[in-house]
């Protein structure tokens, strides 16, 4: 699981910090959460290639989450993309792209397809083989949602010297692996976990921005491995985080320790802040396990 | 006279070329011309300071050459800006950005007005008592207007040797560089160009981006100063122009001739280019004087 940062600070883009946008690397998928101006051009910088997006997640109407992705589906049209290009975003983004492409008399030649959301409740909104997303309802100014990214359970793994003990058909691995018992040629019954060990544990990843202080996410984000949780202001400025529906560093440090996750990522940071490992050091007073997003940064968990 | 080109490229941002946005100073005016994605960045890359823009003119509904707006006034709102702010627009861009602000629930504490336009011909849009802006009626897949900026007359320089010679009154002066006649302390008439000299030659400049060969634009822009007329393409992609109602450096460069203009500026050049030099030399074939736009490139006239 790679999590490449193209910006996580808030407000308005400046020359040496990008409004949100991350690109989440899991079982060959590549998730585009959130995109805001300039987001095509970091994709670029970080030699991301266009077409491995096929889906992406928009947390809020708010510019700087979503002001690049206009130009990010005419970029791809331009570009002649033909794969189908699924968004996940709240009720009104599909009337705002729509509008400026019957404006610029340029529909996309590849599909386009708005999954709508309005529900206040978690959700499942994608789902393969690998992969499930769910919606985290956040508090904030206008209707939010975190996205939650879980890892179905893996294959388990062969136990090669039980295995060839026993005498088993190559065709019967595939099986095995799926966790069920099988039949040897000799006609006995072959237990599945005699013969298997448990695959490596799935990971999962929550992405909570913008959002107030807000512990009913707490049961969805339940044991999460990486959260990354908006820290807009810190303590000194708290006074702003409640009437803006933002989070001090201190308060996402107390979710991630209510909800037991592994590693909290800070980001979303006001403007105002030069000194980044602030946030750090606040939030370590409640919470250990702490990292700082940064643009153009790269976690690998 | 400057003009800053914060981006002359077509199509996409890529990391090293910007789309077209550029800022004319014009006798204490700052009009910014075009708003693709990252102006505002650009904007801060220049210094240029957002509170002296008050006027913005934008061409035509593509977006490369918009969809840096929404962000712009987005920012102008979060660094709580109090001047009016003009736009002059094709007709639905109003309802582009409005839709935006409502999702948002985020409202311009600045007055925001919007100047839409729908003629054909050439119109007046600005005019105070220094400049004069008209639209010129480009030749484009949707509709679309250049711009053209005139300097009004400027005042008359005194001759100080002559009007010392008479008996004139220094609350006269005004009026003298005004052009008017006056009376001397003697009760003599005064002809003004006898103690006068004209001011400096009032500037113009045209901005023609996007458009197809189009000499309907000759008589609007004849004997302009500084000329930016797009070249997309160059004489090897002519067949890509005229589908998509571009110009090449060529056809731009015979319009120059044309209208007997001053300086042609050649810029919106496709990104399949590297070596931008081949747009002058090809341009240089009709018409002498061309400069080659570049990001970042200041011209002063």
């Amino acid at each position: 699981m790679k999590l490449s940062i193209l910006g996580c600070h808030s407000a308005t883009p400046r020359t040496n910090t990008n409004p949100t946008a991350q690109v989440l690397e899991i079982r060959n998928h590549m998730f585009l959460i959130d995109c805001g101006e300039g987001t095509q051009v970091e994709l670029r910088r970080h030699k991301i290639k266009f077409v491995r997006i096929k889906h992406i997640f928009i947390s809020h109407m708010h510019g700087d989450h979503y002001f690049g992705l206009v130009g990010l589906i005419s970029t791809f049209r331009l570009l002649t993309r033909e794969a189908d290009l699924h968004i996940y975003c709240p009720k009104g983004l599909k009337e705002v792209i729509t509008l400026q492409m019957k404006l610029a008399d340029s529909w996309t030649n590849y599909k386009l397809i708005f999954h709508e959301l309005d529900s206040n409740t978690s959700e499942l909104i994608f789902e393969d083989d690998k992969v499930e997303v769910y919606t985290i309802p956040l508090d904030h100014r206008v209707y939010t949602n975190g996205f939650m990214f879980k890892e179905k359970d893996r294959d388990r793994k062969l136990d090669m010297n039980a295995i060839l003990n026993r005498d088993i058909d190559v065709a019967y691995y595939r099986k095995l692996k799926q966790g069920f018992d099988i039949v040897d040629n000799k006609g006995e019954l072959v237990e599945n976990h005699s013969v298997t060990k448990p695959g490596r544990k799935p990971k999962s990843y929550a992405f909570c921005s913008d959002t107030a202080y807000n512990e009913t996410i707490v049961p969805i984000i339940k044991g999460v491995d990486v959260l990354y949780h908006e820290s807009t202001f810190l303590e000194q400025h708290k006074h702003l985080a409640e009437p803006t529906k933002h989070s001090t560093a201190i308060q996402a440090a107390e979710i991630a320790k209510r909800a037991e996750i592994g590693t909290l990522i800070l980001g979303h940071y006001s403007t105002r802040y030069n000194d980044l490992e602030c946030f750090r050091t606040e939030a370590q007073t409640i919470f250990d396990n702490v990292e700082l997003a940064e643009d153009g940064k790269l976690f690998e968990f």
